[in-house]
């Protein structure tokens, strides 16, 4: 098999997206082949001129490459994908095909396919990437909803990961101005379990996306890959919160790489959890405050209006996930918690846990000197 | 009297400065005459040639723009204030002495003379200024201190105007390293009275400056002359805190029409007192997380020192002003707290008022719900 080189969004030819259901089967089993990732795919389809004529070819490429007895992914397991995502009522979108999103069919390695259940013109309004750490702050879930309604008010479509914090936050404040979640793995695995219902709210509202097989659990080597999807359906990447080595920092490098503007929600230096947006500023990332600054920067003269029939500002803390096991309470807790008090009551429903148990949990931080309790029913994390 | 446009710095004739007791007089009676600023100076010694024969001409020359009695300053006058400079062990210097500040002498409306306490050596050593809020928060305090410190360390010396707050943390934190503090009156009137101490110390170990006579109580409008001198002898102006529309802001905008970096510290877009810096950085000035990055915004390639027989780094509350008035102590107490916490001690040693009176006082704003405790005698003011 050749490996093909980097190629330039200029000398990419133009795809022809399949047509009809033969066509269609033949484009899956494709990208399903082993080691056929998105920049083979294009190769091959640039060489053979369609996915029945690449798949014939495969098998003696892979041999030339010193690969025996190589098997392309088989026309059963393809039907079987297409059945099961059309039982899901999943549509499956090609590359070239108009629904498919059109910024990314413009960045370096699109997914020849992505399976999509929800509405697929979202991804064709502008859409901006709101990212940041797992373990977000209060502080930084606040200002994440903030700026995830506000740009709703603007016309913007939110895209995130579905991942905990920051994403929840964003996609959770941006169901009413529109939102779509690219997952990891496969659109009937839901990763963290504790979102399948933000998932369905998605799916009914907004748009799930993924590039893999249904089935597939997602495992650490698949979120780079997703992040990118992320990116490369947005205009612009907006960092909430992020330590100084974190994963968010490296899609914000990617987003960079993928030509997406990247920017930031800024910290005071003795934040930690503020350390990767600062470097970004620094770096020349645009300082963000408000929905208007990530407008604004995206030149976008939308007017603000108020999206019809508007829910009130959704409150992340009315999902109630299943409840975990406890002994990651306390640490959940602190994690939720920064130098700014936020309500307790707040900090119940986020958890999703049984009220009396996240009381004692707060009492037994305060003993430990961990939290501080304010006036009004707030807690902050104590500062050393 | 003939109004000077705008002069660059390019047309601007070079000015030798006086040579003789005769003509530094004849200097700065001119200086001191009625509505003679720094570019009217400039002009009548450029027409003039020197400052005895434009104290000649200026009664002629007011006549004629319809100034009836114009009476320059008096040979008198003049000479009492020399006298009393010296006495106070203080030097004049004339624009164009070598002593002169070399940055100051290329603003725009550089003072024609200026007094100054202690080593004037230390305004030839690559300086920057360091500017804020009077009524900074703990965060935005320590944040001052721990830069006043380590830009020391790059051999940068510390440029501040003496105020409360940010001022008052900068140069007690830079003592060690070098600090120059430019009064907005007399060389004999600190103001702030509860800086007396530390306006000493700074004559001492660094350098006074001030372009008004001897004898001036400053007021408001003093105060932005005094600040194009803390820019203009500056590399580059660090803005550590300011509400979106404060003086600092205006600083920091005059500082960048001198052609001054200017650079700020960000904070949390919640955080009302970083909206300035936020607004900056925005704005394009570089943001500053340590005294590193602002020794890296300078270009500054000299290696981090130690300072020689530095001493242990200062802390600032262990200067004590003079008991004030007590109505303002609740105001004054909530304007040194934001949300996140500092010692109690701290807090009392800062206020210089008896520690019964603080601790009282502390205890009626946790009653009002002002404030919030903090495990280990930490304190913050309670967000709403």
């Amino acid at each position: 098999m050749t490996t093909p080189g980097a190629e330039s969004l200029f000398d990419r030819p133009a795809l022809r997206p399949p047509a009809g259901a033969a066509a269609r089967l033949a484009w899956l089993r494709l990208a399903r082949s082993h080691r056929v990732g998105p920049a083979t795919f294009l190769r091959l389809m640039a060489e053979h001129g369609s996915a029945e004529a690449a798949l014939a070819a495969l098998p003696a490429i892979a041999a030339s490459a010193g690969a025996r007895n190589y098997t392309p992914a088989s026309e059963a397991d393809a039907r079987r994908e297409l059945e099961t995502g059309h039982r899901l009522g999943a549509r499956l979108l090609c590359l070239g095909d108009p629904t498919y999103p059109p910024a990314l069919a413009r960045i370096e390695d699109p997914p020849p396919c992505l399976w999509a259940l929800g509405d697929p013109g979202l991804a064709a309004r502008p859409t901006i990437a709101i990212v940041g750490a797992r373990n977000a702050s209060a502080l930084g879930l606040r200002m994440t909803m903030r700026l995830a309604a506000e740009v709703g008010e603007y016309g913007l479509v939110v895209a995130s990961g579905l991942a905990r914090g920051i994403d929840t936050a964003a996609h959770s404040a941006a169901l009413a101005g529109g939102t779509i979640a690219v997952l990891a793995g496969g659109l009937d695995c839901i990763y963290p379990a504790e979102n399948a219902a933000l998932a369905r709210d998605i799916a009914a509202r907004g748009l799930l996306l993924s590039e893999t097989r249904l089935g597939l659990t997602p495992q650490a080597r698949h979120f780079p890959p997703r992040n990118r999807i992320v990116s490369g359906i947005s205009r612009a990447v907006v960092v909430v919160e992020g330590a100084a080595r974190s994963g968010t920092l490296i899609t914000a490098r990617n987003a960079l790489d993928q030509g997406r503007e990247v920017l930031a929600v800024p910290g005071h230096p003795f934040d930690a959890r503020a350390a990767g947006c600062n470097m970004l500023i620094r770096d020349g990332a645009t300082l963000i405050r408000s929905g208007e600054d990530v407008a604004s920067a995206l030149g976008q003269t939308l007017p603000r209006r108020t999206v019809p029939n508007a829910a009130p500002r959704p409150e992340i803390a009315s999902r109630t996930p299943p409840p975990r096991p406890g002994g990651d309470i306390r640490r959940e807790l602190l994690n939720l918690l920064g130098p700014t008090p936020i309500a307790e009551d707040a900090l119940i429903r986020r958890t999703g846990q049984p009220a009396g148990r996240i009381i004692d949990t707060l009492m037994e931080l305060d003993l430990a000197g961990e939290i501080v309790r304010h006036p009004g029913g707030l807690v902050s994390r104590a500062v050393a």
